[in-house]
């Protein structure tokens, strides 16, 4: 019999058909295409982004210039424009505000044909210290209220360009899942006096159930409601409710399992394409006791269909207890 | 520059991205693929569904045997099991419940070839009776409280049999994007002491800008916060929560408009896939002044990317007073 699972977070219901269950096997993934043709990412091309905002790079090399491990330039069509004041207006019903905000690009290697788990982990950490750094920065700006860091790899999964990087676009507003999520934390915190992340943790380690990795100060899980087959989050141990406020530590440890984990669903699934979108607490919220940032990755597997889209009810076809066992038993590095 | 648009029901804002503005010519539809191979849903073949619940047939035939116009049949692959009882449970943090449902097809049509647009108003009309009918049978079942009625049209928005047909899960529970809604609706009902469905039938009648089609008891409108590119609501003019209320005259004239503005979608996207959702008021809730029922039509025209999946903040290309003027100028029929 399939079961309905509510996800004690968003409070939001999925079936988990547990009668159809699918091997990774089953899943067809769209090879990334190639592309052959001229990529503003590469080092050389620095004149073909918009100038760089931030890079690490060696020493004595110049601005938008060869020489850097790591770039961050804006969106060349952005979805939002940095300049300009907030303008919030009402129309009868509705309301409206200029599209203020920012939108970066972060450009995690200069070589063209690697992916984000063939790079070192030195690497990787320092993709995660450009979200920081960004992060921290962009908070700045009292316009802006939320940094949604998130990266896109393979066709289905919405990446345009075959160069790896990751996107962070900076909104006046949280989005909707976002502050639903903070919403259920603020629920269960006035009723139970906890963090729900954190009672989560536990309950996880504690059964094993869903555990895909479980490192000093981070695991990886399946969610208990996961709405798509091997939907996996990355979340810290200890409480912790902005990203922003890593430490080079954390940082590092963060890499590994970041790493690891792609790594077993990318070895697991074949390759699929992916999304992970980092979920934070929004600027204008100091530390709070209830929201718990993490990770979420989400392989594109399977088409959502229409009744899913309209009403927000997911039927995943893999139990997170299988796609977990799966994960957790691939070896790789 | 791009605008910030929030959904007055939801709360959920979009960016209305105004100067990457396409053209619906600028879409690529997926053709159908015409099958070819068996078909359990023809007619001559009753044998092979599961034994209808409801038919449509003409005097003196005899059920699971030629002679329909409209069939109701379980899904031969549930989502949801029909038998048994509801066993709500909590494990730690996490509450699950046994999948208990019903998952129903509609056979619009005997004949293979048609798509809904080809049918008559009169066929048209059997189809939304049929939705009626089972609503006001399954809800008599105390265990569901929500059916959600639903058509997949192409490949691309989930459908997986060309013979024109719709889908009804009935869930023990509402889906979350209803229930925001009616928790929307209820925030605005409390503040201003009116439907804000009302209101927005109200204002677009006045403002014209986002109409598509404007009935007798209908109007058909692009909304203001369109997550997607030619993204259409059917509304009835007067409040009414629960779609299952609706009697024989307004189906008639529902049929009239939701074939129109089908049509008009398809003409002006050269056939795209897409979906229709309704969405109506619960089983357990009576007559409220603070929900209204309504049909959301969404053209599956541009891939959903990272971002969006992963947060509930969509980019629109299309503003929606262009799609309507777009729409209301398109000839049809």
């Amino acid at each position: 019999m399939p079961e309905l699972r509510k996800d004690p977070i968003m409070g939001r219901w999925v079936i988990i058909a547990t009668e159809r269950t699918k091997r990774p096997t089953d899943f067809k993934s769209e090879p990334l295409e190639p592309s052959g043709s001229f990529c503003p990412f590469c080092e050389g091309n620095e004149d073909k982004t918009p100038p760089e905002i931030l890079a690490y790079r060696a020493a004595a090399t110049l601005p938008n210039k060869p020489g850097w491990r790591l770039r961050v330039v804006p969106n060349k069509f952005p979805a939002l424009q940095i300049e300009g004041n907030l303008d919030k207006r009402g129309a009868g019903v509705y309301d409206r505000m200029n599209g203020i905000g920012a939108h970066e690009v972060i450009i995690e290697t200069p070589e063209h044909h690697l992916t984000i788990t063939e790079l070192s982990l030195g690497q990787i950490q320092d993709v995660l210290w450009a979200y920081r750094d960004r992060l921290a920065d962009l908070k700045r700006d009292i316009r802006f209220n939320y940094g949604m860091v998130f990266k896109n790899v393979g066709k289905v999964a919405g990446a345009s360009l075959e160069h790896t990087h990751s996107q962070i676009i900076v909104l006046p507003i949280a989005p909707r899942t976002v502050s639903d999520e903070i919403r259920g934390g603020k629920l269960f915190y006035d009723y139970r006096g906890r963090c729900i992340f954190c009672d989560i943790v536990q309950q996880e380690l504690d059964s094993g159930d869903r555990l895909v990795l479980d490192g000093d100060h981070f695991l990886a899980y399946e969610p208990f409601a996961a709405r798509f087959p091997f939907e996996t989050w990355v979340l810290p141990k200890r409480h912790m409710s902005h990203f922003e406020d890593i430490d080079r530590g954390t940082c590092e440890e963060l890499a590994y399992c970041l790493k690891t984990t792609l790594l077993k669903i990318e070895k697991s699934l074949n390759m699929p394409a992916y999304n992970y979108i980092i979920h934070t607490t929004p600027f204008d919220l100091g530390h709070i006791d209830h929201y718990h940032w993490h990770i979420e990755i989400i392989p594109r597997l399977t088409k959502v269909a229409g009744f899913e889209w309209g009403t927000g009810f997911y039927i995943n076809p893999v139990p997170p207890e299988s796609a977990a066992e799966f994960l957790r038993n691939m070896q790789v590095g």
